[in-house]
């Protein structure tokens, strides 16, 4: 196929609800956490888990991640792509991300906190609480 | 193991050389762009070709992206995680998106341009040329 040309494909791109959005996002362990630098866009992959429709990540005190997110306006990104079907899902929430203060966090159960794949210490705890949620499926 | 301990791994977090990085970009179809929107970043994934040290993508004049990447700090982020291994890797570009003309456009070859999965025409075509590459693999 020649992109130069128009595109003809039996495709089909569908806007998922919010319920389908949460479900996708609660099925995987890595996705991407990203915010506007002072260069421009950041984007980095991270381990997470989903507590109560919130986004938890652990950092270290030393991350990228740590010193950027403080309460500025921050996205997470959850995708799930099949080369071979071309096809696939994306999952964008959007929102705050908090910090979670230590005496919060030894409440917190081991289900509620992300297993790091990553060596170091991890024991910032950051909760994204999402403002929007859209998702989108493209279907082969 | 419970996160809320301090965590032990043999994994090990590797800087990638700005080749390593450049080799990684281009052995992907899908990435996924970035860019500051008004209600804070947005993530969307796209079908893209490496050229010349470029990104190039194709997109609709209706497009979310069309409208925001122009001239605008732009990232793009390709990754490929192992779910089993708990490894990966992860490359991010950031850069500036410029809208290639049509003129110039006729003269690049099929190679040039990605194959878009997505249905509708995608007839824009996008260059971020990168300010910066950083990259990172993580060992298992």
């Amino acid at each position: 196929m020649d992109p130069r040309e128009p595109h003809f494909t039996s495709a089909r791109l569908e806007e998922l609800t919010q319920p389908e959005c949460l479900e996708l996002l609660a099925s995987k362990k890595v996705g991407r956490v990203a915010w506007c630098g002072a260069r421009g866009p950041q984007v980095l992959p991270a381990n997470y888990v989903v507590v109560d429709g919130d986004i938890i990540l652990l950092t270290s005190g030393t991350s990228q991640i740590e010193k950027a997110l403080y309460e500025t306006r921050t996205a997470f990104q959850v995708d799930d792509i099949d080369d071979f079907l071309e096809a696939g899902w994306s999952v964008l929430v959007v929102g705050s991300a908090t910090f979670v203060r230590d005496a919060e966090k030894r409440h917190m159960s081991s289900g509620e906190l992300p297993e790091t794949w990553a060596p170091g210490r991890r024991d910032v705890c950051i909760r994204i609480r999402p403002d929007e949620i859209t998702g989108r499926r493209l279907h082969p």
